[in-house]
Formats: C-alpha cells, sequence, structure tokens
C-alpha cells in the first residue's frame, strides 16, 4: 500500500484524491494546500490528515507525492520533492518558462527520482487504442493527423491572464498528444490565431481560437483545431490518416439515445468537460502510476515529454508572432 | 427500343413514365388512362399518344404493357395483356381476392406471357446488398429477421375503405420483402394490430399499428413492425441477424449534414416517402424489366410472389381476428 | 454507514461487493456462501468477516442483506431477511414458480421489509432517459416499443436445465423493461420460439431464439427479439415509438475508434456482456437501495414487479406451447 | 429547348452529356473533340452531330457551350466562344496561369457572355445546406472550417506533370470550397505539403499530401487537409464551427448496410469517386446554368470566382516554398 501526500485541493486534485482512495495499492496518507479549509474538507472526506509541504515531504511514511497545485508552484515542488527522493506525480505543465523547466528537469535527473507528468489524455482508452493499432500497423506508415479539440466555454480572462496564454495551457494537450500519436520528431511548426469567442481575450493579448501544423521528420505532418469555446460540450478528437486508410477517435456522448422526430434524428452531445471526458484516463494514469511505484516501471509520459510540449508551444508562438513556420 | 403502353397515369405512374422515357431502350409509347387529362397531360410530357385499353393492346407496336391503374383494374388488364400476348410488369397487388389473383395467374401461364409484379423494395440497392451477403453466406445461416416500416402519415380514410387494409395494402410489401431476404417457405404467421394513429382508420375497421410474427420451415422468425404514421418520415429498415452476426440496412437520410449545437448532435430525418427513398430501386426494377423483354430473364419478382404476399396478409388478418398464430 | 451482508460471493455477488465497498455510506460486513473458498477470498479482500446465513440476520450490526446466490434459494431467503428485519436487495428473480412468489411476498407483507429487486437495466442511464423523456412527452402517446436483447454466446446445457426457460431466465429482463418503459398494464402476449443456436438447447427441452409481442391496456405493443447469442457482443437496444417520432436507446460500444479502409468503415462491436454494459446500472441501482436504507425510499422495483414479470415469462411460456396469444 | 455543343468528349465530357442530354430543357446538339472517334461514340449515343470548334461556334442553332477539353484550351475556348456570343459552361479551371485568365476574362467582359465555371462541390446539397444553414445563423458567426479531402488513389506521374501541381489541380476545390462557405474575402494563407503516397510524384516536383490554413477578413480561419490517396475511398467532408456549434457534411457512403460480428460493426465505405459522389452536383449545377440561359439568372459561380480559386493556389504554392504565410 502506497502513502500519497497530495498537494494541491483544487477541482484537479480532488479527482485525483478519489482515484487514490478508490484504488486499491494506495491511500491518500495526507493533503497539503495553502488554503487550510481545502486541505481540511478534502482530508476528512478520505480519513487523511493535513500537512505542510515540509512535514510531507519530511514524513517517511509518505510514499510519493502528487503534485495538482497551481502552475506556478509545479517546478519549486517537483525540485524539492526530488531532494527528499519521493517520486512525483506531476500535472502538466512543469513550468511555463522553459528555462524554469530544464533546470527542474536537472535537478530530478541528479536525484534520480521517477517523475511522472500528468498527460491525461494519453490514456484515454480510445486515443491510446488508435497509437496501438497504428503501431501494429493498422493503416501502415503515417501521413496526416487531424486533432480537434475544443473546449465547451471560455475561462475567465483573470484565469486567461495567468495561464501563459492558449498554446501554453490549452494546445499543450494536444501538442503532446500530436507526439504520443506520431512517436517521431517534429521539425517545424506554424501556428495561426485570432482572438473570435471573447473579445476580453484579445484585449488580453491572447487568442481563443488556433489552428497550428507541425511536420515531422518523416515528412508527416498534423494539424490543430483549437478553440476556447465549442457551443456543444467538449470536442475531443483524433483521425490518423496512414497508406492505408484512417484511425479515428470520435467524440464519447454524453449517452446513447437518440429522438427521432420532424425536427430530425437528435443524438446527446459529446460528455460536457475533461471531468466527464477523461474520467477513465484518470484512473488509468493512476495505475501507471502504481507500476511506478511498485514494479518500477519507467514513466510512459516523463519530464522530457513535458518539456517537448512546451517547447512546441513556445515555439508555436513564436510562428504565431511572426507569421512564419518556425524551425526545430 | 421497346415501346410500352402505360395503363394509369396517376403518382406511381408518373415515375414508371419517367424510368421508361429516361431509359436507352425503351419509350413511353401510349397513356392510359380512364381520366383523360391525366393520360393527356403525361401523354404530351413525353410525346407519346393516348390510347384507350383496347387500342393498346391491339397495336402491334406495343411491345409490353406497364400496369400502374386502381387495384381493383390489376387482374383483369393483366388477363386482356396475356390474352393479346403483352409482357406485363404490374404495380402490386395483382388483385386483394385471393382467389381470383389465382384465376388470373392461370391465364398468365395459359398464354406463357411474363408478368413481372413491381414489389419495388427488392431493388433497393440496400436491401439488396443484404440478400446478397446473406447468400454469401457473411453472416451464415438466419436466426431471426426484423423489418421496421412506418409511413410518415396516415391515408386518408377514404382510401383506407377500398385499401383492402392495412395488412393486404401496406404490410404486403413487408410480407414480400421477409420472403425475398429469407428466401425459405413460411409456415406460420401471428398478427396483432391496433388503431392508434387515426381513430377514424379504427371506425372504419382497419388498424394502423401492428406486429406480425412470421415463422419459416428451418425455424428461423421474422418481425414485422409497421405503423401508418412515423412522424419523422419513411422509417424503412431491415436487420438480418444469423449465426455470425448481423445484416442491417439503415434508413437513408435526406443528407448528410449534422448540426452539432447545445441542443445536441442534429442529423437529418429519412427520406421522406417512397418517391424519395425508392428512386434507386424503381429504375432498378425496370432495368430489370428490359432484360426480361430483351434477354428472354425470367421476371425476379413473378405472379407467384404477388400471389404469396397476399396469402400471407390474409392468414395475418385470420391470425389477427383468432389471436392464434396461423398454420400456413 | 450502513453494514450489508452479502448472501452468494459469486460472479454478481462480486460486482454488488465491489459497489457496496465503493459507496461512501455502505460498508460489505460480512459474506455468506455455501463454498467457504469464496466466501472467504471475497471477505478478505473487502475486510469483512464471514457469517453463516443465521449468524447475518441475528447480527444487530447487519442492516440490511443482499441476495446474490443462486435463484432456487432466493425465496426461502427473502422470507428469512423479512422475518429478522433486514431490509432486503435481492437479484432477479425471486423464485421461477409463481405460487412461491406469491406465498414470499405475502412473507414480506406482513413483515414490512422493504424488498428491492434488482432488475439492473432499470437503472441503465440510456433506458431510464428513454423512460423520462417519453414521461415528460418528447414523443407523445406510446404505440410501439421493440426491445433487442442478445446474449453475446449461449449458457451451457446445465445452466438451461436448471434456468427455468429462456424466456423466465433471459427475457425476463425485456418484461421487466416492457413493463417499466411502458407504465401500463399488459394485457396479452404472445410468444414464438425456436432452437436455432445451439441443437442441445433445443434437445434440453428450451429455444434459444424468441419473437414476443405484448399487447398492453392503450392497445400499444411491445415486441422483444431474443437470442442467447447475438454473434457480436452484448446487444441491448430499445425503440419506443410514439406519435411524434421515436426515442432509441443504442448500444454502447467498446470504443469509439473507427478504422476506415478498403473493407469499409469498422467501428467497435457493443460492450462484451452485461458486467461491462450495465457497469453504470449496478452502480446506480446501489445508489438507489441507499437512498430506501437512509430516506426510506420505496423500492423503485418491488416484489411486484419481481412478480409482474414472471408472470408474464408464464403466460408466454403457455402461449409458445399452445400458438395462442394469451389473455392476462 | 437550349442546343448545347459540347466541347470535349472525354470522362467529365460524358458525365455532362447525360445530364444535358436527360435536361427537359436541353438536347446536346454536336460534340467537338479533337480525337474524332471519343467525338463520333458520343454524338451517336445520343443523337448529336460531331462539329470541329469553328463550325459550333459559327452555328446559330447553338445556343451554348459546355467546355469539357483538356485545361489548356480552356482559355482559348472561351475567349472564341465569348466573341461568337455563346453563353458558356467551362469546367475548372480557366487556366493554369492567372494572367491568362485575367486576359481571358477581360475578354468574357468586352463580350457580355454569361460565364459560368463548373465547380462541381458547390451543387453538392450537403455543402449547399451547410452554407444555407450558415447563412439563416443556425451557428452564428463563423470561426473555424475544416475541410477534408482525400481523392481515393493518386493520378499517373504523366497526369500530375500537366496538372499545375497538386494545390492548382486538387486543392483549386478546396480553395474555392473555403471562400464559398465563409463567403468572405481571404488575407492570408499559408500551405505545408510533402510527398508521402507516391515518391514518383516527389521526383516530379509535386506533393501529394498537404495542409492549407487560410485567414479571411472577420479573423475566421479555415484548414484543408489533402491527400491523393485516402485508402478508403473519396474523402470529401467539410465542418464549420461558429459561435453556436458545428455544421458538418458527413461522407456520403456507398450504400447503408452494416456488417455487425466479432469483427466489428462494419459500415460501407465513402462513395468511390467524383462521378458517383457528385452525381447530383453534376445535375443540379446543370439546372442552374438552363436558369442561366432561360431566365438570364447571373452564374452564381463565375470567372471571378475561378479567378480566385487560382490566386490562392498560387499564393499557397508561394508559403510551400517559403515557408511563411503569405499576405493576400
Amino acid at each position: 500500500m502506497f502513502n500519497i501526500a497530495l498537494l494541491g485541493a483544487g477541482r484537479i486534485g480532488q479527482v485525483h484524491a478519489a482515484n487514490i482512495d478508490a484504488h486499491k495499492e494506495s491511500t491518500l496518507y495526507s493533503v497539503v494546500d495553502s488554503y487550510a479549509p481545502n486541505a481540511t474538507r478534502l482530508a476528512e472526506k478520505y480519513h487523511a490528515r493535513v500537512q505542510s509541504v515540509e512535514q510531507a515531504l519530511a514524513d517517511d511514511n509518505v510514499h510519493a507525492v502528487l503534485i495538482a497545485s497551481s502552475t506556478d508552484t509545479h517546478a519549486d515542488l517537483i525540485e524539492k520533492a526530488a531532494i527528499h527522493n519521493k517520486p512525483i506525480f506531476c500535472e502538466k505543465p512543469i513550468h511555463l518558462d522553459i528555462a524554469r523547466v530544464r533546470k527542474c528537469l536537472s535537478v530530478v535527473k541528479e536525484n534520480q527520482v521517477p517523475l511522472f507528468i500528468g498527460f491525461n489524455r494519453r490514456y484515454d482508452p480510445n486515443f491510446r487504442k488508435v497509437r496501438q493499432a497504428f503501431i501494429n500497423g493498422t493503416i501502415g506508415k503515417a501521413e496526416s493527423l487531424l486533432i480537434v479539440s475544443r473546449d465547451p466555454s471560455p475561462p475567465p480572462v483573470a484565469y486567461v491572464n495567468v495561464s501563459g496564454g492558449m498554446l501554453r495551457d490549452m494546445t499543450i494537450h494536444d501538442f503532446d498528444m500530436a507526439s504520443y500519436i506520431m512517436g517521431e520528431k517534429p521539425v517545424a511548426v506554424f501556428a495561426k490565431g485570432s482572438s473570435l469567442v471573447d473579445p476580453e481575450i484579445g484585449k488580453a493579448g491572447d487568442i481563443d481560437t488556433a489552428f497550428v501544423v507541425i511536420t515531422f521528420e518523416s515528412g508527416a505532418m498534423a494539424t490543430i483545431s483549437n478553440s476556447r469555446r465549442s457551443g456543444y460540450g467538449y470536442d475531443q478528437r483524433i483521425e490518423l490518416h496512414g497508406e492505408k486508410g484512417v484511425l479515428a477517435a470520435q467524440n464519447i456522448r454524453e449517452n446513447s439515445v437518440e429522438v427521432w422526430s420532424e425536427a430530425g434524428c437528435v443524438a446527446a452531445k459529446p460528455e460536457h468537460f475533461f471531468l466527464q471526458r477523461y474520467d477513465a484516463a484518470y484512473k488509468a494514469e493512476w495505475e501507471h502510476f502504481i507500476d511506478v511505484l511498485k514494479n518500477g516501471a519507467r514513466p510512459e509520459c516523463s519530464g522530457a515529454d513535458g518539456e517537448l510540449a512546451l517547447y512546441l508551444a513556445d515555439k508555436a508562438i513564436e510562428s504565431l508572432m511572426s507569421g512564419r513556420e518556425v524551425k526545430l
């Protein structure tokens, strides 16, 4: 049984707390949150204790940490945990500044601590099946990948202001997905964006609608279509086109009911947002982390993957500014 | 080039006129209709002449007749055409009285004239593909067949009164479809019906909603779900379940456009009614009849098929009245 | 926190054990199974104790029982639990003999103990949505219901021999579903069956393929299409046709991935069997039972519902034997 | 009745010949083809005469010309027809050189002859429905458009060599579609391409896989995903995302039959290629041209549209070469 200290008791921390608790080989041992009531509430729910970061890291009963605190604290906490030799599960991103990411990863390397970055979508059973079928040769060599990724509704501008911008905050998932599915080295990136959804986002200097084109070593390409607001739930689809055909992961609908009437044949919308859509993915990534803890498995989604996704985001921003494709 | 005399210039006659005219090996030679303006209008449209039944049958330039007049005239016209040695394409049914059907078919037999009965649905490319895939062994031995067949809206009671009842008028198509798909002998039939759609239909002594269960020699079964009113267009589906799986012919939609919004994901309704849904089938059955005329092909859908479908309808009515399954 | 004694530690007992354990207001207190190793294994997994029936019923710490033992023990256990005043969750069916069912229910009534019958499919979120949309008037008055229900593969003959026959064992779920969706009184039933899937089943005197037609008070009808073997996973669909259109609950697929190639566009099969397909339903019915325990809610699926489903099965068997529709 | 001279009796000429002949207000009057046997065969089929270009243009009985000859002859023929005052239906493109296109259009303008450019996809009923629903406000303001357009299999290199390159030959249809759907001015274009399908195409200096991003005045964007080979038929889809949701035109399948088995649920592939997929579109564009001839309707798809699509292709090639987005 692995005792886990959860650093961060917000929305995503609560998702992880439930999965830690539900897994038969892990226990939510303690909760850390700078806002005490959050920590207390979550700790009580799962019969865990409240600790400070320092207490948690000094506690020999803590076998690993899960970092789900605000983005700006990730790199510091990773380094501290690494120094205390605690295996780390950290929510994406490591940091919004790539130099800081690199320094952080060097600390992790020095301390030889396993670090898993929670790009949850890699654990969606459907996307994994696409990756697996591709590796198995179902469609032959990959040629083009389409990723459609749209949130149900835009975040508040206050969030946008600290997010690092849409490409670093939202598209970063799609950069990682493109790397994961293609499994080869990206060599160039082009990005184009507009603020169409919410003029306040534009005023804040960010975009809310984007198209990105990534080129890989083999000449294969990926395109990402992003929006901060879909109007019909959480749109999360990928289509990989190869020499023998397409592997497509379609949206997951809220239910299987259809209404046929004079108005047409109405099926349910896609699942509302990530909590619903990626419920199985969050459980599966935790299962993988248990495998890391128990069997010494190598984290499938590593610090290097986190770095690569941020690097792609940075270069995409450079492309967005310059109107040029940026070589990597 | 085959000259065709069209007997009956109503709605379905007009469909056939267009197909006769469009086919490169047939010409609409003449139009016959007891209501003169109808005959004239259609004849003018296709540069054909107006004839009486007698003129058409006596005319050596007429190579075949297409009977699309009112149901009660079919048997008489078939007999007359047979005696005049004109190959016959006749809309279903031959007659509503099975004794009359049998007498009529004996006249056809004596005169050795090809008779094709226009069960158009057999020529729907999708249903044919189901039949063909079944014959090819795609799903192995047949076990159960589901036919859903619903009209968009109920006919006027005046029509119901002369229709022979829902089972002889509407379900007869599904009886023929069941025979066509299964390709084996039916041995029992059970029917259950209600008037739920239009109370006037009930008052007229007919039903507008029906379930029929047919059992075949092998023990395989078919069920038919009928309604005079769907509320969402023309519902025409079949599902054949066999030992290895299902062959399903889904509805044909009005178009391929979907609207995804907060209200759900809306696809188009099924095609409105038979003119749209079976457009390709009407063309294909005419192609087959040309093959009968030109190459002496045996009519795939014969007088015997017409008789069997009516026999099933009669026995279904007997079951409806008695609450018993009727052995055939 | 409610302590639950689980009577029966087989396949379905294990499903319930997991849900009891996972629910924050219930604990798996004890496990009872005539085969000791089964009881021990499950008890250990959830830190519960092993008890005998008598111990469990005499134990004041046991707040309710869940009966998941073999069918022939249900009625006896229900009665014993009722006498000991323990609220009861019992897997379907109560008993295969309707007289025994009625006697059992009278004991329950005398002791005024809540009894919930686990017709799990009522708790499938999709079927519930159909029911709810129907009640809300989405399609107006109900006219015809189609239930397709096919297991992935047939059970061994040894099971068939003690099952009470397909109509009492398998179709009973669909009888309950028809009652649940329609919400009105059935007045007649017709059943037709064959042994097409496995000749051994036929030799054992049972059928493996069935069509059933149920008529309700309003004249609305339901048809059930059953097979012991689908060839493509667990086929579980319903379509309710009403005056304004159709409410359809389609199959749930194993995943959302499609492969498009020269061979066509391949989507995943339906979920394999009930453990996968009704995972959410098992959780939801347990949630309801907690509501019964905690808030005194009336069991939505009662002994009377269990009795009705068995009664319909008995009458369907009578119809199967006689070739007549049976009035209820 | 309008007499049409068909210039060019190849594959696409034959499609138009059939539609001219089938339309009740047009007749195939004459056929012109530099390869005499082609002209003769088609003329005989439709009881038309064979003419030279000069004869056809000088013939007062010719009311309009349909240009379906090889691409390099279009501009010359348009000019000649314009000078002879014959209304013109011309297959895309006008010419591969934009200067030549502009000169040609000035001749048309001088002679005030109606010129319709056959971008057939605009007449696909599904894409038109998307455009219409967008205009009607179904999804509000447009934000992003996805066009997937893949041919079933690559053309021979001999064709590639004279095609003007993939962007001018194939993507030109998608440039026109993007303009048609968005209905606003494009302001920038970025293109990225690879030769992945056939190395011979790469050796010939062309690409066979492309992603294009077009930006419009409002900030809305469109992306095009192209391949010379799909592996699963003709993939022709568009998705327009706006503030309230998506309008999607899905592929048209070869038929509505599905096979469900252990291997999954297999639906038919998309229609094979343009002759099948755009059958209705070819008929509809002819209907429109009849409206131009008969009622003086303004050609909906004009010389200016042909010029714009080629201009976008040219600028996309410039982007492809430079790795920069090109401002328009």
